[in-house]
């Protein structure tokens, strides 16, 4: 095994056993120790991974934003109409966010609680990767971008950073809400025949 | 002065003095004695009116919104097209709470950070009020409230909580990306002549 690659699997399994003990008893409880333990590997070795407690945390929410980034792009490649794949993006940067967190999901107010500064700092760089992905998939105009980011705004409101977890409710009422404001976003509030997607 | 005017006044210098405790020290570093001071009120009457420093920031924000949804009630009601008040609605729902707390903008971060979970419980109250007079201006159709509810949370990402105060920029360029959002919001991000508002 390359090095890179035994560093991205030792990463990798810090960042499970993190992920494992959020699922089991939340961020706050949980100590670099108890990190040390369920992944099998020395504290002095995470530590050489992440410089903190709050990293972990941060690098396991940067983990699942990089998969999802890695799925919308096929997405957005797929060979389907344009607008149904811009639709797909905006329905999976929501759904497969939660997807991939719904074993902790309980813990993420916690965890978004203990490193807001932080994670408002990181995220912008990962809103620009999906702005210009979306951007991509609307009508050639000159406001693309600035759409797309309206765009991705928007949908911002059903991540989980934005709703606490009792709000995000269960995935499917979510996940008609979301293509609710999908719609809307697509069609205008203000189209004469705009469907009724009542759930 | 009836009893309940004066309640309402002595609360209100309470929140005032807060306010501009804000935009001089912070609200982390805010004590109740230094409120007491600002007001000009005893420690002991603040307590009659608020339960602890956490409530008097919540009250500070909830005092905003109030002021705000007051403002929108009068808009909805204006002599104007349905579409001129809805789009105006939306925008003052954002820049009416964000003209409301310039004054302590730079605050905020630490405020929300300090108050999130109580302040997370409190607010889908407001938000229902909000969506009501939202869904009033929409064309008359059975999802009108859901497409309020898309609206709504759309036009939450640029309220100062879902931003940060450095991404909030400054009130032209915000101005601009909420008009542009708006815009998508009534007409659709696929809508073949969607106006390029390029600022």
């Amino acid at each position: 095994m390359a090095a890179t690659a035994l560093r991205e699997s030792t990463r990798d399994a810090i960042l499970d056993a993190t992920d494992r003990l959020m699922a089991r008893f939340g961020f706050r409880k949980m100590t670099m120790d108890d990190v040390a333990k369920e992944a099998g590997i020395s504290k002095r070795t995470i530590y050489l991974y992440f410089a903190s407690k709050e990293d972990v945390g941060l690098s396991s929410i940067g983990r699942v934003v990089a998969h999802v980034l890695d799925e919308l792009q096929v997405i957005a490649a797929a060979d389907l109409p344009t607008d149904e794949r811009l639709r797909r993006v905006l329905r999976h940067r929501v759904l497969g966010r939660i997807e991939r967190v719904k074993e902790y999901a309980h813990s993420l107010d916690e965890l978004f609680e203990a490193v807001r500064p932080a994670y408002m700092a990181r995220r912008r760089q990962v809103f620009e990767g999906e702005r210009d992905l979306i951007a991509g998939l609307l009508p050639d105009n000159p406001a693309a971008s600035q759409t797309a980011e309206a765009l991705l705004l928007a949908t911002n409101a059903f991540l989980p950073y934005s709703l606490t977890v009792r709000e995000l409710g269960s995935p499917e009422s979510l996940a008609a809400r979301l293509d609710s404001m999908i719609e809307t976003l697509l069609h205008g509030a203000l189209a004469p025949n705009q469907k009724a997607n009542l759930s």
